[in-house]
């Protein structure tokens, strides 16, 4: 009995890229034909404790850049653009929530910018009675990046893989499920060098010897590349919970891995 | 200095009901040419310090009455309609905040029930710490009435009169404006009785004598007609903040109002 509570406490934390789920090449550009096929994968998965968080991609990321958010507030101008860069990101998030709850998917959003404050664009003040709640109850909280307020800065940038590696290890997640556009992680940019070569298991000591190798951002994208995310991520590797990267634009993967089957990808784990 | 930094910090709260930016007898109706017709009002009234409450009108009451949302949590059945209505508000909300972003006005949406718990229907917590930031930094928080979590229920409505008086109280507000779909509070429902007549002022003692008269509402409204958010509103007036409510659907009403010019409405003040 023990072991099942506390089974049900530990839950996946599914990440869905900004890459994934819209054109980062076009402006405000989502692909909502994929949004609605990971909704699908989802809901046949039929898991429980499941965490979403998913990132900005063409919503949140163009006006970041634009009014210099993750740089702090600085000048007035700036105000339109922090409201602006919030405003669309919770418009991504009610398309990705319109496909969820349509399937019946119990699903809750949660405003990262209305329960964190940032210090230095790092996590300082969280509110998590509402996600806790709503975990114990089977509800799915889905989270995103967002423009939030923080306490030196005035305003900045929260990265999707900054709350997916803070959600993991004060929730002491299961895993991590990393869905990204790419088959994995690899010792180059895949989609620049053909040469690239994916890992498919890494240890934290390998993964911190091959940092300074790892792959840089192609495209627009202001918290970071693949670098970045990984980075982000190692305190959850360092207590323990195993992070799995996979492609999510390829169908039946997120399925595959949520329902704790074998897909091509990289899994990277403290030992 | 010190008068002006503590007028700075007393904010006026603008409440908009649901009856006004949505056709309660159609489900889902916005009446966007409104919205947009108030967003334009508050831009030119280029006011500080302005906190904005908006109602669920046709959007959240409808689904929130199917699924028992105000009685607690009961059964799992009701789990989709938890998400459904709350997804529909932020729906609703994201409307609101397009037009107000679209016009450059500097707001910035907060979602009840990321920061927010209830216990038996009433707010218990209250993560504030983002809404006194924006209001610091100059920006217009927008919140709404919200499908919320209750440490009791499970879950419930938290209605946008009770946000009002609660932000109103804490914050010491300068005053609270209610636009709704009348004209001002009558001794009985305007909208079925000709011979109800308007009260241009009343004090506290005079309200609290006609409690038992008050307009009842006419279609489904799960959190109570004028009553109900007269009622909620009765500690601000208490705590000696004014409360005027004026006709939001006619033109200006909202500007006049807010700008601190005479309109057609009710004034309830504590003496």
């Amino acid at each position: 009995m023990r072991v099942s509570r506390l089974r049900e406490l530990k839950p996946t934390i599914l990440k869905i890229g900004g890459s994934v789920i819209t054109d980062k090449d076009k402006e405000l550009e989502v692909r909502m034909q994929t949004i609605n096929r990971l909704a699908e994968e989802i809901r046949e998965a039929s898991v429980q404790n499941l965490i979403i968080v998913h990132g900005g991609g063409s919503f949140g990321h163009p006006l970041a850049q634009r009014y210099a958010i993750t740089e702090g507030f600085k000048e007035q101008t700036q105000k339109a653009g922090f409201s602006e860069t919030h405003h669309v990101m919770t418009v991504l998030n009610g398309l990705f929530m319109d496909a969820l709850i349509w399937r019946n998917i119990p699903a809750v959003s949660i405003t990262p910018s209305s329960c964190i404050i940032t210090k230095n664009g790092r996590i300082q003040r969280f509110e998590d009675a509402p996600l806790k709640m709503l975990l114990k109850m089977g509800f799915f909280p889905v989270l995103y990046g967002d423009a939030v307020l923080d306490s030196k800065l005035g305003f900045t940038i929260l990265s999707g893989d900054q709350l997916v590696s803070m959600l993991a290890t004060k929730l002491n997640a299961e895993r991590i499920v990393i869905g990204v556009d790419v088959d994995g992680l690899y010792d180059d940019d895949p989609r620049v060098k053909k040469t690239a070569k994916m890992f498919k298991h890494l240890t934290l000591e390998e993964l911190k010897r091959l940092e300074s190798k790892l792959g840089k951002p192609t495209t627009c994208d202001v918290t970071g590349g693949m670098f970045g995310k990984i980075v982000e991520l190692l305190p959850a590797i360092e207590q323990g919970i195993p992070v799995t990267i996979v492609n999510a634009t390829k169908p039946n993967y997120i399925y595959k891995v949520i329902k704790g089957k074998k897909v091509k990808g990289t899994i990277i784990e403290k030992e």
